[in-house]
């Protein structure tokens, strides 16, 4: 549609760099630490990313009140619903505690570095923080929107509701998945990244990560050796058991990636060609894995510093969000030879149950603590009154119109009849 | 809302039973042949079961060609897409043969019935039916949500349009997977007959399955000795490797849930309770491999029966959706000992990216051989012309009003600067 569409060269966003005219791309800087300051800039797709990770946190603790006031969740009956539902609160707590703090490393830094004060390895850093919002981004987005679609369905028809706003959220949320970077492309950026760590570690050589997300990978050889030897669920509800299975996890699927990656250069593949053919599976797994561990990570290391009466229901979230999100490596726990035979996926669902067990009697206050206002919730389903069926009602015989025949009504009903 | 509303008793809809004005219940039915006649309407549930099981279908049928024709999935460089889109395809082909052939064999019996003539075991047929019914409506539906959303992800930003019509799909189908029956009280219905089945094969009773869906039962120690001996890719692609992974996948998981529920029981909680807490991860996963199994069996059976030339793509499509589909079953093949060490999970994605490359060149006709018409299909993403960019571009600028100002215009621009 802007096919030989003219645009002026004096158009150009050109603080950064720009083109002379007769073609030439000049840089504007000649000052190399400047030059650094200005990819910086890149940081905005960080920012980008970031604030469409907060608003996805904050739409899924939007959702939660629904369902979770809906049913009695309270009640042993109710064990597939707080199997279903329990997961994802613990993931928004765990999601939101992780932004906080993340958000004051990556704050503090670009504070610094706009300040023109020296920050330690700049550049690494923001090479890490780079691989951390796009595998964070996928990972929120995602659960977010599967989120949604089970606290619609925990509400039934009373979730289709247009006074209930589940659909216009999920519908308001979806497009996060692609914009500010298509989830799928963001993981295969992290996945270089996660990549680069390993091939250096594997040689011997220093690790680029001065904010120690994956520093474990100086001893993968030692961490690649663990296996699992739980024999009761109280073993595996450890916040040691959690991290230890996820350091395992992220360097049995970096090894799994680096091993095909290699076979298909191997083969005569171009980079690009190699990274394509090894993605599927093994760059999905690996991003996936790394993100839940860094949401682990950092939001273990604020609620030791919470003050103590919080301490017990978050460690608990925490340990929730841990063993549901292991549930789903499963398949990599056994194939690696972490896991082997009936009790280890025993054990980790049973410890999954027992927990939302635990939450049970917690689950309403936490909810609350996430939610937003009646006013900003909007939903019939979820107001702070808990009067269910009593606002359900209000909002049917309130509705204008609720009474009154449709205003097509004669063309569905023959005349002579009435 | 009905509190102290009264219904006269005569607005009772009351053809097969009854109250009588001193309220006892009756039946009007004497003869007790045709009761079992009149429970046999018991079976609208499940035609409006099946009819939702249709539509879904017909939705998921309809997704496809956006996406695989926006993509170019022919070639190699669209790996991922190819695996997230191929197997859904694959499977609202499989799907779309079983609906056929089974709503045959259902027909058939109604007929037969409604005609007065003897149908062997005819209440047996009718609780076979009703379990395979209330399983697949829960797989048909979720797998259409599912495809839905990755039909609209595979799309980018242009999946997001009006006039690309995914939106409005993926709302409208949404609610299946409550009403009719919500899938999760459906699935219980059919974990009870397929346990009642279980139960009478470990007794060494006759099995209660005129269809024969599970008549493999009758050898379930045979089968659950049954151990993944498969050395590479090829002898995972075959009908024979998918039936009997199945056969024992569905019997370790009966024995997992009847462990779980008489270990419970035994504990001393009522069937009610048990059930319950047996449900999660047990009931949903054995409910879940049944239903693939049924579309897969009948399938099967009908593909064996069409032309030679629709064959081969017919069976890569069946071989398609059966190893997609135990992938997500893994967890279970590994803790039950089906699989043991890093070769199974390895050859069986392996073997579902080769067919998904064995199918690039064949997908567009099988898309198109699903799809309805342009008109019914209403997407600017796939229109049968193949013009996807003019096509838009046509949508865009001739959509009322594409050039005009809105008509807010004077609020957000002082009227000073223009």
């Amino acid at each position: 549609m802007f096919n030989q569409y003219r645009i002026p060269r004096e158009n150009l966003l050109n603080r950064a760099a720009d083109v002379t005219e007769d073609g030439q791309y000049v840089s504007s800087f000649s000052d190399p630490s400047k030059i650094l300051g200005a990819a910086l800039e890149n940081l905005s797709a960080v920012q980008h990313s970031s604030t469409v990770v907060d608003v996805s946190n904050n739409i899924s603790c939007t959702n939660w009140p629904r369902p979770v006031k809906y049913h009695d969740l309270t009640k042993d009956k109710r064990q597939v619903e707080q199997w279903r539902l329990f997961g994802y609160v613990a993931a928004a707590v765990v999601f939101r505690i992780y932004i906080q703090s993340f958000a004051q490393v990556y704050l503090n830094i670009v504070e610094k570095s706009h300040m023109g004060e020296n920050v330690d390895n700049l550049s690494e850093a923001v090479s890490e923080i780079h691989a951390m919002v796009s595998c964070s981004k996928p990972l929120l987005t995602w659960t977010t929107m599967e989120a949604a679609q089970q606290c619609r369905e925990a509400c039934g028809g009373h979730g289709y509701l247009k006074c209930a706003n589940l659909g216009d959220i999920r519908s308001n949320h979806e497009p996060t998945v692609t914009y500010e970077g298509d989830n799928n492309v963001l993981q295969q950026q992290a996945g270089n990244w996660l990549l680069r760590q390993y091939s250096a570690a594997r040689a011997g050589e220093l690790l680029d990560c001065p904010l120690n997300t994956v520093t474990f990978l100086r001893h993968h050889n030692t961490v690649a050796s663990l296996v699992f030897t739980a024999n009761n669920t109280a073993q595996l509800k450890t916040t040691q058991f959690i991290m230890s299975t996820y350091k395992w996890l992220i360097c049995y699927l970096l090894k799994q990636t680096y091993d095909k990656y290699e076979a298909l250069l191997a083969k005569g593949l171009t980079k690009f060609q190699a990274k394509n053919k090894s993605q599927v599976y093994r760059w999905r797994n690996l991003t996936k894995a790394y993100s839940e561990y860094l949401a682990l990570m950092f939001s273990l290391e604020a609620i030791e510093k919470k003050e103590e009466t919080l301490k017990p229901v978050l460690y608990k979230l925490f340990t929730l969000y841990g063993l549901w999100s292991l549930d789903r490596h499963l398949v990599e726990l056994y194939q690696g030879g972490y896991c082997v035979g009936e009790e280890p996926a025993k054990l980790l669902r049973e410890a999954v149950m027992e927990l939302c067990s635990d939450l049970k009697s917690e689950i309403v206050s936490v909810v609350d603590a996430l939610a937003p206002t009646d006013f900003v919730l909007n939903s019939v389903l979820a107001k702070s009154d808990g009067r269910l069926y009593q606002n359900l009602q209000k909002a049917l015989v309130g509705h204008p119109g609720t009474f009154e025949r449709a205003h097509w009504w004669r063309q569905v009903v023959p005349s002579a009849k009435l």
